[in-house]
Parts: C-alpha cells; structure tokens; sequence
C-alpha cells in the first residue's frame, strides 16, 4: 500500500462523462489498497472563460489588486472540478472529500497569477487518508499569508500535484493527460517519434523550458529539488486496463543515473517557433555593452533567450539575442530609442521567422561530438545555423523557421531516436 | 457619510455590461462619501449551470457528504461575480476588493446547502473601509467551524447582504433587484397593484412567506431581528439618478409602527399555487390523532402548511392540511402505507388544484371585521372557500385554483390597495 497522487489535466476533466471515468480509474488504484490524492485541474475550456469575463468587465492595467481579482476569478475552475470529481468518486462508491489550496493549506508567496508554493500543511489531508477517503485538491491555487487567493500561472497545476506528493513523500506522481508520455520529439513533425520510457528530470527540464508542452516546468523543478518520482501518461487509455500494466505505461521521470546507463546519449529533440532574433548592429566593443543594452531589456520584463557577441572588427562589435514573439516590436522600439543612441551603435535588425531547435540528452555530458553530429546533419540538409547556445546537457540552434521540420527530422535520424533502445 | 450595504441580484450581474452598471452605481455612493459593502450573487443562470453539472456527474442520493461537494460547486458562481464586481469597480477608478466568505468570515452551522449564519468578524472589512476601499463580499457563502465550505441555500444572497449589514451596524441595507419595489399584489394578476413605499417587517415575513418572491424569507426575520433598515429597490433605473432620488425609491421595510399610522388595514395580497391539499378521512377521534399523521409527514422531511381539523360525527373526523405540490404523491403514498392502516382511517383524498391567497397587514392587529371582509368579498364573486387559517396579521384561504386571479382582484378591490393612501 503505498501513498499515490494523481494529476488530470482539463482535457481528462473536460465533460462529466470523462470526470465519471477518472473517478472510475482513481477508485480502480485505491481499492488496489492504494492511498490517493488526486489533483485535478479546471474543466478544459473554464480558465479561458473565466479570464475572458474579466477582460469584458474591466480591460484594466494589470496592479497587483486587478491581479488579485483575476486570481479569485480564475481559480473557481478548479474549485468546480474537486466538487465534481469528489461527487462522483462518491458515486463510485468511495468516500470522497474535496479541498480548495487555501483549505489544506497550501502557502505560497503574494506573487498574484504567477505564485510559488512556500509550504503545505498535510495534516487534514492525512487525517482523512487514514479515515479511508480520497482527498481531492484544487490544483493552481494557493493562499498566501494574508488569507488571499493566488493561483500559480498556467499549468499551475502540475506543480500543485508534484508539490503535494513531495510534501506527503508520496511514492509517486502520476500525471495523466492526453498524450501517452514524453516523446523523442512531437510526433505531429516526425511520425517515427517514439515514446520515452524514462527520461531524467534534468532531460525533462531542457525539453520543458525549450518548448515541449507536456509539463510546465515549474513542477518538473520541483520534482528534481524534492525528488518526487513522475509518471507521465494518458488518461484516455481505458480506465478499467490492469492496474500493472497502467503502473508501468507512459515515461517515467528518473533521478537516478545508473537507470539510464543504456540511456542514447540525446534523448530528444525540442523545437519552438515562439522567438525572434535581434541585433544590435556596429556597438563599440568596450566592457559593459551587454549590461547596457541587456539591462534596458529586463527593466521592461522582456525575456531574453539567445544571447550571442560576435568577435569584434575595428572596435565595433553585433550584438544579438532572442525574445518571446510577443516582445518583439516592443524591444525593437525600445533599443531604437534608448540604447541605438546612447552607444552610438549602428542599427537595430530584427528577424521573427527564426525557429530553435535543440538536442537534449543527459549522455551529452559525457560524449564528446554530439554537437559536431548536430551541426553536421544540418550542414548536409544545407541548412544554415544563424546561432548556437550550448549547456551541459542540451545544444540550440537557431534557424531559418522554413527549416524547422526538416531540421527536426534530420537530427531525430542522426540521433537514432527512432530506433528503439530504452 | 454612512456605512451602506448593496445587494444585487444575479439578474443585476448578468453581463459584463451590467456589472459594470452595478460599479458605476456603487462608485456613485462611495463618491457621495458613503463607506460601501456590496453583495453580488451570483451571475444570473450560473448556479442551476454548476448544480447541472453536478447531477449530470453523480445524480446521487444527498447524504452529507454529497451536499457538501454541492456547496463547493455552487458558491464558485458568487466567487466569480466579486472578482467581476472588484475589478470593474478598479475600472472606475475605485479601490476595491473582494472576499468569500470564508474570508470575511461568515461562520454558519454545518447543515450544507442551507446553513444559517452564526457569526461575522467584521475586523477585515472594516480595516479595508478605512482605507477607502469598497468591499466586495460574496452572498451565500459561509465556511463552518471545521473550515468546510457551505452555502445559505436558494435565494441565501438577501441574507448574508442583512447579515453583514447587522454585523457591522450599517445605516441601510438596499436590496437592488428586477422589480422596483413591493407590491399590493403582483401586478401581473392585478395591474392596479401598487408599490408600497413602506411596510412593516412583519407584513414583509408574511409576504415571503406566503409566495411573493421579492426576497428570501430569512433576510427578512433577520433584518427583524437585528432591526436592520432594508429597502427592495430597482437596478434597472439608469445608474446616474441623483443619489437623494434614488434613496427614497423602491420599498422600506420598517421596525416602527408609527410610522404606519396612517397605513391601510391590509398592506397586500400574497397567493401562490405551490400547494396541494391532502384530507385523511374517517379517523377516530382521540387525542393523538395530529401527530399520529403529522409525526410520519414530519418524519419524511416533508413541510405542512395549512392544517385544519374538523368537527368530528360518531367519534370520527376528517383531518386536512397542503404540503408542497412536490411532495403531494410521496405523502399520499406514505399515508396509504403508514397511517390509514394503523389508525384504522376511511381513506385519503388528495386535491392537487388548489390555491392560497392570503390577505397581510399589520393593521389588522387592531382591526375587527378585516375576515369578514375577505370572506364577503369572495362570497360575492361565487368563491368557495375550503379551508381557513388566521395568524395576527393574516389570514389565508384555500380555494379552487381556478379562482385564484378572480380572488386576487376582488380582494384588491374590497381592501382599496388601488388607492394611493402610504
């Protein structure tokens, strides 16, 4: 008998009918003996509909008190969704009771859409555990210490639920959604993409932060820091399959090296589309330029990526780095009226059909060539690498955006990640 | 400059177009110098949505626990009209914030889905009014003392906007809804129905209690209790009346009886159809013989209205009484089974086509002749009267549907309430 949290996300939750048939699957897993707390997330569809009447109501700057409204909107979802599945846990037969964050409690800073978990009380949720029910809490929310509501941004949920196994040292984390499990790269771009068994949190970090859907990466960090063990997997697999088999389906996090000694030296392959390139063309090359045009930069909250400065000629350096699309404009603004004048640099030029690509493996760390076998796929398919940005355990380039399929396909081949060997 | 408590009804925040009417309306006040709190409920529809996917989840029978998952569900639409209401207050330039009632708190009993309300700290949202800010509360929301989630049941708004009214000692409590006031009657029966603009508490209980659905009875014995001023006015007139205008518009419900000196001997009419009458035949008449019948209707959960015993032949009697046409078929069945035997009755005939109407005024207190009147009213008409029950200030009858908007009208007539005289 071991203590097992399960995560839905708003697709498994999307109608009554699915809500029935997790209830089913959870009642499966605790008359296997088993003590569960589930954690699911709002109706698919909710979240959206409940922001896009507070944008009707008030299309207002975004204080800290709007914020703290936008919040208590946003997170009746989910409040809606523990009621829904606790009844029908209850239908199943099961004694079933459901909590909000606040009613945990679930402590996190006062950082209103965007909050961090600080502490989680399991008290009452162990208290009823013991009485033989199942828990089920609000995911994406939290108190802070002032009693007021805060939700911890989109996909907040995972990190509730990787949060609650690692406050109540469950023996694992079970994140059901509509995909079977991590893949050497999205299926929907190379159909030979195959399914992970295992991938290390670290892997899963990369391909979170580079644009792999699957998790948001805040709960990936915390199942790293409190080493919560993490199943990714499909709800839409029948709920009634053996409680073995499920155990054993979709990708399992691992934390542990040696599991991963047979492991292919990359493990898979993350794109986006979601940046742009910029450069600052013709900056003196003295100390400081990077403060000077960076700073400017994160005192308007944009986020960089990319950054890369090329070898100087004559004094003169090209500075370039990657924001968010939907920073662009802004950022070019920005340097034209700022930074361009106040270095004496050159030009401002900007490019927003770029892709990043990027090959993730916790095997790059101890081959050699792994990113000379990249740039050379690349090279043969005439390709052109406009930037690279390198980590221990991951390579990024930047390209052409026309190129992002075909880029994709070739490394998932020069890789062999279509070969089976996990 | 007074502390003012605002009601709106789910049908005032229908829509983000007036929701941000409501604000505009409340801004008015605050701006006027008046420390504002306002009770929304929630959007109208929202709750039967959310109670609708809760059966659609589990059509379960309501045992404690179910009934709590329903008050976790439901209180999420009042959730939602706070947030709305804050930020579109903070879109009018306003400092505002919104609380649940856990929050505040509302501390109420534990009987989910229609708790009553047991105490409020009201040290929060005084510190708020301080500062200036409007507060925004959730209606029927409450939080036990296990720190569960509950709600006030249907219509549990008007109460918890008396209820903090009472807590905090505010100067009014104004009850903003679709109708413009109380009336004589409903002027869809009677169209020379006229508004009141005062009546007395205890006519206003009455009222509620007999049909007329202007506001949910227990606001009313709570704003009895705590002799909190409430007025029932209009949220459809524009939202830039003069204040001073607006203040004197709709109804007051008053705890003086000077200030009725003047009144009418009858306030108003109150009708409904809800009932159906039940009579036990043949019963032998022996003491014990009303909780012989009664004692098994109460023991179902199933409310008596009108009961009449009468004279008993032969040392055997008729027992009548109307319960709610919802629980006609369950009671008969229940006597036919439980009660017929055991007292060895005749039969039970049941009438499902029957009305009350009901005569209220606080004047009839000290008024001889007012049943007279009502019974000569519709002996004029051809009305047959079936049953009879009095209290200080009101006397109901039960006759034949049929009559029922005849009734009305001739009684209208026969009491003058066509005559402005308030």
């Amino acid at each position: 008998m071991a203590l097992i949290v399960h995560k839905y996300g708003g697709t498994s939750m999307g109608s009554p009918e699915r809500i029935r048939n997790v209830a089913k699957r959870v009642a499966k897993w605790a008359r296997a003996g088993h003590q569960m707390v589930v954690v699911p997330s709002a109706m698919s569809g909710e979240t959206n509909r409940l922001l896009g009447l507070a944008k009707e109501v008030s299309p207002a700057v975004q204080t800290p008190a709007v914020l703290r409204e936008l919040d208590m909107i946003a997170c009746t979802g989910e409040q809606v969704s523990v009621g829904l599945l606790a009844l029908a846990l209850q239908a199943e037969g099961m004694e079933a009771i459901s909590y909000n964050g606040w009613q945990v409690p679930i402590k996190t800073d006062q950082a209103y859409t965007k909050a961090r978990i600080e502490s989680i009380d399991d008290a009452r949720v162990r208290a009823d555990l013991a009485a033989g029910r199942v828990v089920v809490i609000t995911g994406f929310q939290g108190i802070d210490g002032d009693g007021n509501v805060t939700t911890l941004g989109r996909g907040g949920s995972d990190t509730s639920a990787v949060a609650v196994a690692a406050a109540m040292k469950a023996a694992e984390c079970l994140i059901y959604t509509d995909v079977d499990g991590v893949y050497t790269t999205d299926p929907r771009v190379v159909p030979e993409a195959r399914r992970l068994h295992t991938v290390s949190f670290e892997e899963m970090l990369e391909m979170a932060s580079l644009g792999s859907k699957v998790l948001q990466i805040r709960s990936v960090e915390f199942a790293g820091k409190y080493r919560v063990p993490m199943r990714v997997l499909s709800s839409f697999t029948p709920w009634d399959i053996a409680i073995e088999e499920e155990a054993k389906s979709g990708t399992l996090i691992t934390f542990e090296e040696d599991e991963k000694m047979e492991q292919a030296v990359v493990s898979g392959i993350a794109f986006n589309r979601d940046e742009a390139k910029i450069t600052v063309m013709g900056v003196p090359d003295k100390p400081g330029i990077a403060y000077s045009i960076l700073g400017k930069v994160a005192d308007a909250n944009i986020d960089v990526d990319v950054i890369i400065q090329n070898v100087s000629h004559d004094g003169r350096t090209d500075f370039s780095f990657t924001v968010h699309r939907n920073d662009y404009q802004r950022t070019v603004d920005l340097l034209n009226k700022d930074v361009v004048p106040a270095l004496g640099a050159k030009e401002v030029l900007g490019d927003t059909k770029i892709c990043k690509v990027s090959i993730v493996g916790i095997g790059m760390r101890s081959h050699a060539g792994v990113a000379s076998t990249m740039f050379r796929a690349l090279s043969e398919e005439g390709i052109n690498i406009q930037m690279i940005t390198t980590s221990e355990i991951k390579t990024s380039v930047v390209i052409d955006e026309k190129y992002m399929e075909l880029a994709v396909r070739a490394l998932h081949k020069a890789f062999d990640l279509d070969q089976p060997n996990t």
